[in-house]
């Protein structure tokens, strides 16, 4: 299992301490019971999630039967809570396709989009923003293995810019395919060879390719082959 | 990689598509992923519910300004809507923990129940339910390895099981060790022996062990060295 990548968490102990053959195939095979798992939890979080909308409505409807003025007074918390409960039903149904590999929807930027999304706890830790430019409305094939590749990408963005900096996406069309170009300032270290491998690999699944290129700072360019989408 | 377990959701397509290498490899590096990213997910999820119940409890301020006849009748919505704030909570902390190889707490009967809990869908899903019995109070060492031998123990008896029927789990004291015996009515087949060897071997990692047992339905055995705890 040598091919594996290491988490993300725990790469500091283990590079110090050593991880046994026995305890990465523990940690392989819980990712796959996580994985497995993060469907039914999406269930399990959509139901209260239902159960709360229906009884802030609910409670609304009585609110509003006592007059306009207390109506218009719990207006914005009302707005806030429902707004906090579309919010929390996005992020896990985002987190439950991705576990599942699953994507919908094959429009670039869509997928651009919610790969960061999926990594803007690790990025926000580290004080890390991410600067998407120039990705045209282009739709790509295997957008789930696609969403996968970017993930990782930006992960090891994630290790290799400082604190407080950005991770730079720039799209550029270059006939049937985009080329993203993935760059920090200044980056600490080079990425780990193991997971760029895994991300070239993901990327030729898709007749795509992971590419060579010098300039400051720049850390992968990922070479997909896309198709133009009606806007 | 031949040891890793296969996906409970995929398993039938798989059976007959037959899965690549490849396509094993970009599974189990999913699986690792999302387990890195799901501590982030809980954090994501509990940013919202900490902003909803702030906003809930203004609310019920405002609305108890108004007088004790609306706030008397909102009052179920409000609890019920508190009630469901906590209970995601909780399901995401489980889950969260599980993910990252966590277990707060060592008390057998909690990581008993915190399995069961973390499979309710899967077992929802087929209308299996878990009868637990007779687990006393007693700590175990490596809550975190236990109880993902469990968790995996659990998803093969949703599989052995008929669906609408019950997987069993009954607990017997034996000097130092506890038997937790797995068992349900009439199984389809029989578990598949690689994942039974998977929690043969976490269960010898924390010095106890996979027993085999004749009986009606009993699937597994698991021997799990115990201490005492205040009670």
């Amino acid at each position: 299992m040598g091919g594996l990548p290491r988490s993300m968490e725990d790469r500091g102990r283990r590079d110090s301490t050593g991880e046994s053959a026995s305890e990465e195939r523990t940690r392989a095979w819980r990712g796959l019971r996580v994985a497995d798992l993060s469907s039914g939890i999406a269930h399990e979080v959509r139901n209260p999630l239902n159960a709360m909308a229906i009884h802030l409505e609910v409670l609304a409807d009585k609110v509003r039967g006592v007059g306009d003025e207390l109506a218009e007074a719990v207006r914005p918390n009302l707005e806030a809570i429902r707004n906090q409960i579309h919010r929390l039903d996005r992020l896990i149904r985002q987190f439950a396709d991705f576990a599942q590999g699953r994507m919908p929807g094959s429009e670039l930027s869509a997928i651009v989009e919610t790969s960061v999304s999926l990594c803007s706890f690790p990025m926000r830790r580290r004080g890390i923003e991410a600067e998407v430019t120039g990705v045209p409305p282009v739709s790509v094939k295997g957008a789930a293995p696609l969403a996968l590749a970017l993930v990782e990408t930006l992960l090891l963005g994630v290790d290799l810019a400082q604190v407080g900096s950005k991770i730079r996406i720039h799209s550029e069309k270059e006939s049937e395919h985009i080329r993203l170009r993935f760059s920090v300032d200044s980056p600490v270290g080079r990425p780990a060879p193991e997971r760029m491998a895994m991300v070239g690999k993901l990327l030729e699944d898709l007749g795509g390719r992971l590419d060579v290129e010098e300039g400051p700072g720049i850390f992968a360019v990922l070479s997909i082959p896309v198709e133009p989408v009606a806007v």
